[in-house]
C-alpha cells in the first residue's frame, strides 16, 4: 500500500535508523491508532503502551479495552498502567511526566519510544506557545527525536514549570534499576508523523477500515488547545490554506537558530565560568562581554536550571538585565554583582 | 502633560540622541496625529511631510487639507506632494517606495523621518509575516531605528519582491543632487511609538481634544491587513489580553537573533568567496562545510540580493538544498557545481 502516511513513517524510520523494540504510545484516538499501523506497515518490532489516566471514568476504561483488543487483533505486545494525577501541580504537566517515565520504564534501555503527534498537534504547540510569550525558544514546537529527558523537559518548558522539570530529571527521577538517569540516552522519544496533516491520518485509517476512539475532552472549549484547534486554525487557515505547513518550517526555523544559540551558550559558559567560592558563582566578565548578549541570556538560563533556581518570576526584562550584567537583584533572592573583572551571581534562600 | 505617551516619544528621542530637524509622516490618522503632537511636545524641531497618493479621491484631498491645516496651527513646516502609482507593480509596495523617497528628500542630509508605527502595527506586522511564512526574518517586523534605505527594503521584502528592492535601492535610485545613496547614511527612519498602543494613542488624543482623519479603507476586510486587526488580533487577545506586548518581544527576539545570524554569514562571506571567473562565483568548500547550514543558507540570501537574482521562485527547500551544498539546478536558471574544494554557482541567461 502506497499510503503517503506510511511511507513518511518509513522512511522516518529508515533515515533515523530506528532499530530495537518501537514502544508506540496509543491513547485509542486517530492520530496515535495511525501511528501504530503505520509502525507496523513499516516493519517495525512495535510494543503498545497506553497509559489510563482514569480522567474520565467508564469513558477511560472504554478507551483502555479498545486499545487492547487493538493490539490483540494486531498481534503485537500490550502494556497498560494506571496513573493517578497528583494534586497541586499542573494536571497536565504531571500527567505528562508519568506517562513518559512509564513509556521509559518498557522502552528499556535499547527501545525506542514512538509518539503519534502530527502537523497539526505542531501547528498548535506553535501557537499555544507564541500565545504564551514564550519566545524563539518556545516557537521550536515538538522536536522529531530527542532523547527522552530533554523530550519531557522541552515540552514540559511550555506549562509554565521548567524548573520543575529539570529538578525532576536530574535529581527526583524515581529508580529505575541502578541506571542513572543521565547515562541512558537510549531512551529516546520519537514523532514519526510530524510532517504529517491529521487529514492524512483520517485518510488512512478510512482506507483501512481501522476505527478509533474519540476523546470528549478534546472537545472543551475551556482547555486553550482545543479553543486553538477550533476557532484560531480555522481563522488562520482563512488567511492562507497552507498555514500548518508554514508554522512546521517556523517551528525548524527557530529550532535550528535556537540549538546553535544554545550549543554557543554551552560553550561559552565552559569558557566563562570560574570554580564556585560555596554558594557563590564566579564569571570572568570580559568573556561575557564580548559576545552578544543574545548568548549571556542563555547561558545565565542554563545556569538557572542547572542550579535548580526559580524561573517562573524571571520575566524577558529580568534576563534581558542578567545579559547585560546589569548588577542588582532578581527574582528569587538571586543578586549580581561586579568586582573587578569578575561577576558574582549568588542566591540566598 | 505626564502623558505616557509624550513619555515614551521624549525617552525614545533622548536615548537615540535624535538631532537636527525630524520629518514627520503625518497621514492624518490618530497613529501620525499623535506622532506629531508628540515630537512637539517633545521638544524636537518638527516638519511635517503629508504624501497624497490620490487613491481615496475626495477623501485624498480632505486628508491633505487636515494635515496642512493642522500643521499651521502647530506653527511647523509644511510639505505635502502628490504621488501616483505607478501600473504593473503591487500597489502597496511602490506606494511605499514613492513616499519614503520623497520624504528622504526633504529629510536631506542631517534629518530624520520619523513614523507614527505603534505597537499594534508592530503585532499585526509579525502576524501578516507569520501568516505569509516568511519565517525568523519576516517575524523581526517593524525594527524601531534603522538607515533609510534598509527600512524601505525591510519593509518592501514583505510584499514579495525583495530582489526589486536592492535593485532599486543601490542601482536605479533617483539622482537626489549628486549624493550616491549608499553613502546618505544619515537618512534614519525612526519609529519613536513601537512600544506605544493605539489605546495610548486615542487616550492621548481625546485628552488634548486632537481631532484626526479615519482612513475608510482601514476598515476593507479584502485587504489582508484590516482582517487581521479586525478578526485574528480580537481572537487572541481573547486567549492571551497581552497578546501586542507579546508579539513585540517576539519580534525583538527575532531580530536579535537574525542580526546575529546575518553578521557572521557576512563575516563568512568575506572568508569563502573567492574572486569571480567571469559570470561564475566561486567558493571555498570547506569554509562552507565547517559552519551551520543556518549561516550558509543566508550567507546565499546575501549573494542573491547583492547579484539581483530573482527570489521569489526560491523556496525554504531551495534555501536548504543551497545551505547543504547540493549540486544542481535552482530557480532562475542558477546552478550548483562541485569541483574539488571549491563551489562554483553560476547564472545563464
Amino acid at each position: 500500500m502506497a499510503n503517503r502516511l506510511v511511507a513518511a513513517v518509513r522512511t522516518f524510520v529508515s533515515e533515523r535508523r530506528i532499530a530495537g523494540p518501537v514502544v508506540a504510545a496509543v491513547s485509542g484516538g486517530a492520530d496515535s491508532v495511525a501511528l501504530l499501523r503505520a509502525l507496523r506497515e513499516a516493519g517495525c518490532d512495535v510494543v503498545v503502551a497506553h497509559v489510563n489516566h482514569q480522567l474520565r471514568g467508564a469513558e477511560s476504561d472504554a478507551d483502555e479495552a479498545f486499545v487492547s483488543d487493538l493490539a490483540r487483533a494486531l498481534d503485537v505486545p500490550f502494556h497498560s498502567t494506571r496513573l493517578a494525577i497528583p494534586q497541586n501541580e499542573n494536571l497536565e504537566a504531571a500527567a505528562r511526566r508519568l506517562r513518559y517515565e512509564w513509556l521509559e520504564e518498557i522502552a528499556g534501555a535499547t527501545g525506542t519510544i514512538a509518539t503519534g503527534h502530527t502537523a497539526d498537534d505542531q501547528a498548535e504547540t506553535v501557537l499555544h506557545r507564541m500565545i504564551r510569550g514564550t519566545g524563539l525558544q518556545g516557537l521550536r514546537g515538538i522536536v522529531a527525536i530527542k532523547f527522552s529527558r530533554d523530550a519531557e523537559s522541552s515540552e514540559r518548558s511550555a506549562v509554565g514549570h521548567p524548573h520543575m522539570t529539570v529538578s525532576h530529571s536530574i535529581n527526583s527521577r524515581p529508580a529505575l534499576g541502578s541506571e542513572d538517569s543521565a547515562s541512558r540516552l537510549n531512551g529516546r522519544v520519537v514523532r514519526p508523523m510530524l510532517a504529517v496533516t491529521r487529514n492524512d491520518v483520517l485518510e488512512y485509517l478510512h482506507a483501512l477500515g481501522q476505527p478509533f476512539r474519540i476523546d470528549s475532552s478534546n472537545a472543551d472549549p475551556r482547555f486553550t488547545r482545543n479553543r486553538i484547534r477550533q476557532e484560531l486554525l480555522p481563522l488562520l487557515r482563512s488567511f492562507n490554506p497552507e498555514i500548518v505547513s508554514v508554522l512546521g518550517r517556523l517551528a525548524e526555523q527557530a529550532s535550528e537558530a535556537f540549538d546553535f544559540v544554545e550549543g554557543e551558550a554551552m560553550r561559552l559558559l565552559s569558557i566563562a565560568e570560574r570554580p564556585r567560592a560555596g554558594a557563590m558563582l564566579i564569571f570572568d566578565k570580559a568573556a561575557l562581554e564580548t559576545v552578544s548578549p543574545l548568548f549571556v541570556r542563555e547561558l545565565f538560563r542554563l545556569v538557572w536550571r542547572r542550579e535548580n533556581w526559580p524561573m517562573n518570576a524571571m520575566t524577558f526584562d529580568h534576563w534581558n538585565r542578567l545579559a547585560n550584567l546589569v548588577v542588582g537583584d532578581y527574582p528569587g533572592q538571586v543578586s549580581l554583582r561586579g568586582v573587578g573583572n569578575i561577576v558574582q551571581i549568588v542566591k540566598t534562600i
